[in-house]
């Protein structure tokens, strides 16, 4: 049994926070929130505080608040030597207060309150400053049913500019075509497979593999013809840019 | 039920031959290919021919061949005034030969051979140029368990196009993601769960609305070590050329 105190309550302390509820093998010693309303519907399920000098004794304190918080929050916390871990995928493990046992215990996965998620889908990517804390950060991810990572700062921050791809720009191709094909009266509805179906190829093969269309075949007809039927400057800057970094990946000029 | 022969043998043809010989509405009366060796296996399932003058009698002849041949074979064939559709996404319904009459069946999904899919997720996009073919089209999708959709030669140009963007593109965001973790020797498996879910998110969601990140939020600071971080030109601009259309969809400078 894994005691926690979890520190947060933003989208990914609240996804934690039911994760560890569902595990048999972690107990929730406590959820601090500085905002105590944040966390009162839970009083009845777990000790629940908005002071830092009521935490209790617990074998990981999990920091799970905004990036910029880290550093002050873990120099107040009132007591030393204990492991303290905070979740994010950019932020140094030396943001921790350098009087702990200092962690990162980094979930790989785009959080919102409202989406469900399979906790157990999630890979969690650990990083750790004295080595014995591996193993209970290793169980703490396996009560979950998560896959673990061993990565340290530098693998970390890159996985997070990765993701930044993956996610953020990745969902701002799906914008662009929104927009193109609103201004048509098109139902965006009708792209929502083919969205799945490029997401879901890249798990059994690799992006290289996965290449098609027109820009890999330096198709330059119907280059030149969707570059006409762009009205956007930067939607047509993003065309160019892609199409040129596909070629540029298949050896095309 | 309705007779269909199948002209083309590419990755298209494959999926559409199998999806119709499961339907019990839809008769595959033969299939043409004009490298008889690609349908030669077969040959005990449905009459397989690579000579158009053999081509029988069908309620509609569907052209699965490479757009630029949808022109020529559309002529070459030996009959008048019957349904022949073909299955691109860009080019015309007056590519076919006017001799026909000329329709559009466009299944709007990614296709590769070895790739399996559940044909009824795919959204059929239907143009005819005499109406009455339309209910013949919508009930050869509709014998396929597919959703349709009466989409004009302008929407389908353009549903292509936003379909570059949400397959073709997205996966070169993949593929640059999967070289800036290689550099770093980190699994690509850990962005893959994260690929899914954002994929998922829009299944639900507007792409508007699923935004997060650095460069909705405007933070600078981690933008720039983002930056910093890419080594590769083309990356460089490609993660500044999305943050910046990030930035003007979500309002920011
Ligand atoms: N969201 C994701 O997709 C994701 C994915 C992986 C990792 N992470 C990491 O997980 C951590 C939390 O992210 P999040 O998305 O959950 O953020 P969030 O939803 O914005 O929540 C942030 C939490 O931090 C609290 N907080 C902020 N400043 C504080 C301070 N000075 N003292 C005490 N508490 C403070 C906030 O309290 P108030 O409500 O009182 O302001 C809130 O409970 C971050 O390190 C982030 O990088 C996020
Ligand atoms: N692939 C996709 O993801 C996708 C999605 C939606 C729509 N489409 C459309 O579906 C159609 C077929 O695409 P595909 O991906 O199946 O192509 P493909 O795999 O390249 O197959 C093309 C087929 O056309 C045949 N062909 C080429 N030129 C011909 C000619 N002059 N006469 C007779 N047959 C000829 C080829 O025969 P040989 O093998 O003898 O060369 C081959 O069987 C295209 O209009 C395409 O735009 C494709």
């Amino acid at each position: 049994m894994i005691s926690v105190v979890l520190l947060g309550a933003g989208n990914v302390a609240s996804h934690l926070y039911r994760a560890f509820k569902e595990s048999a093998n972690i107990d929730v010693l406590q959820w601090y929130s500085r905002s105590i309303d944040k966390i009162s519907s839970y009083a009845n399920d777990t000790h629940i505080t908005d002071h830092l000098n009521d935490l209790k004794q617990a074998d990981i304190y999990l920091l799970a608040v905004s990036d910029d918080a880290i550093s002050k929050l873990s120099e107040k916390l009132p007591f030393d030597n204990r492991l303290v871990a905070h979740c994010s995928g950019s932020a140094s493990i030396h943001d921790l207060d350098k009087k702990h046992q200092r962690a990162v215990f980094y979930p790989l996965q785009s959080f919102s309150k409202d989406a469900d998620l399979t906790f157990s889908e999630i890979p969690i990517c650990i990083e750790v400053l004295e080595k014995p804390n591996l193993k209970i950060l290793q169980e703490l991810a396996s009560s979950l049913h998560c896959k673990t990572y061993k990565i340290n700062t530098e693998q970390r921050q890159t996985l997070h500019l990765s993701a930044v791809f993956v996610n953020n720009f990745v969902n701002q191709l799906y914008r662009v075509a929104h927009e193109i094909s609103d201004a048509k009266s098109i139902n965006f509805d009708i792209l929502k497979p083919l969205i799945l179906e490029t997401a879901r190829k890249v798990q059994y093969m690799s992006p290289y593999m996965a290449q098609t269309g027109p820009a890999k075949r330096n198709d330059k007809k119907t280059i030149k013809r969707h570059l006409k039927l762009l009205e956007n400057e930067q939607h047509k800057a993003i065309y160019e840019l892609l199409t040129a970094s596909i070629k540029k990946t298949h050896g095309q000029r």
